[in-house]
């Protein structure tokens, strides 16, 4: 509790109620707040008390009314600003002290970013909850990139994993992913987190029999004003991703699709939205 | 052109225009009109000719103004009213006559559904387009049965495959799809239409080393009044499904996160929304 801030302490009343709050796992979608479902709109400009992650777009916090108890529980990169525990734990803490609380996640809560973890935690404690699903990075990019997640032509399926590194023997990061099922044809491998590991990543899909040539793309910042997209291949991207000095996070696509990427951008810069 | 009915004939000036008409490729989303996109549906508030699909939403269509031209391009099983070359055909037309086209997609356009090869075709044609994703059917039913798509301890990733039989040989139906990679831990499988090929699934499934006892859900309708989720394994799912008479379109969802879901589905039954 010590990471709840004095205003929030002062101006709640934690202790317990005789009827239970609800949990609302709301997802905030990609970035652009037109993104969000109608349904995550209204809650969201009704909550009394938003608990959010730093991923969630500023377009998307505007939304929040004034008065609202807003508590960012981000976690940038090095610094953990609440852990998973004491976000599950406040959650429950204000439920049962009779509190409304609307849990904003970017994305889509049940794809990465442990809602599923939250969501359990919830049920098991007894608190009462709801899921609102939300758009996810993966859709929000290919949508705005020209990047189709399937296509007859080109992948009759769609893989979604992390490329987050973890700490391997002496000092070296490593993937635990399994490259034979990673590299194949007629399938789009979208990567959440892929710009540390994306040499690792490239590397891999090829030493496991992926075409060097095989398309793939950085996208950055998807659905946002300052939204970037740098295509290449397998053999080029990492040496693209330098040159444009792509930034985490951004999104990494791999397959075929990604070559319709130039044809489809060229016609969506001529539509008026 | 055969299939446009008379009134658009009618109405509508087909002739070329001297600036071309756009295009929006716009998700639906799985079925609860409030799990549109705030942009979708202001887009479909506003729209003037609607095209759209049979897995398209009722409360969504109702959001389609009174005067809007709107043409079911629905396909249903067996009897397609309009070929997706004649669809395609259609949308060309009406943008290079000056039209703007609102194109409505269940789901996400780009996930499964074509949305892809219509993007393709009109930046082709020179169509200016745009592309507005929607929650997936995927995510619709794991938000609302209690199904996390990925959890720390259950699926570091997740599989999106379609289980659309084909033909075989001497009547037999085939399923194309590399059931080694489908059958491992640590993964949600994702089958869009999975019922018809529910048996063959858990078959293949099982004789390629996932255990029998692997949590498996059928989720019909979701998101929508009538939603139904049945759960089981991959050795008793055939059994229940003929049980409860569990039809077409259904989500198969299969994998450990399937576990949770009588724990969660529980929780969200004591909340408002």
């Amino acid at each position: 509790m010590s990471l709840l801030d004095a205003a929030l302490h002062a101006s709640m009343d934690l202790s317990q109620a005789s009827r239970p709050g609800q949990v609302m796992l709301v997802g905030a979608g990609p970035g652009d707040p037109e993104l969000l479902t109608v349904k995550a709109a209204r809650l969201i400009g009704s909550a009394s008390i938003v608990m959010h992650d730093a991923l969630v777009g500023r377009g998307v916090l505007e939304l929040i009314p004034r008065g609202a108890h807003c508590i960012d529980v981000g976690k940038r990169s090095g610094a953990h600003k609440m852990s998973q525990a004491g976000i599950i734990e406040l959650l429950i803490r204000l439920a049962r002290a009779g509190h409304d609380v609307l849990r904003l996640k970017g994305g889509d809560p049940y794809v990465f970013g442990r809602g599923g973890e939250e969501a359990q935690a919830l049920a098991a404690a007894g608190v009462p909850f709801s899921v609102v699903p939300g758009i996810s990075a993966a859709q929000g990019a290919a949508a705005s990139a020209g990047i189709p997640l399937t296509h007859r032509a080109h992948a009759a399926q769609w893989l979604c994993v992390t490329g987050h590194l973890r700490d391997g023997a002496e000092g070296t990061h490593t993937l635990d992913l399994d490259w034979a099922q990673l590299a194949r044809p007629n399938q789009t491998l979208v990567v959440y987190m892929g710009v540390a590991a994306l040499a690792l990543i490239c590397e891999r899909l090829i030493a496991h029999g992926q075409a060097p040539h095989t398309p793939a793309a950085l996208v950055e910042n998807a659905t946002r004003p300052e939204q970037r997209c740098v295509a290449g291949t397998l053999a080029t991207l990492r040496t693209l991703a330098r040159e444009h000095a792509v930034k985490a996070p951004a999104l990494l696509v791999i397959g075929t699709v990604v070559a319709l990427q130039p044809l489809l951008a060229r016609a969506m810069a001529l539509a008026a939205h």
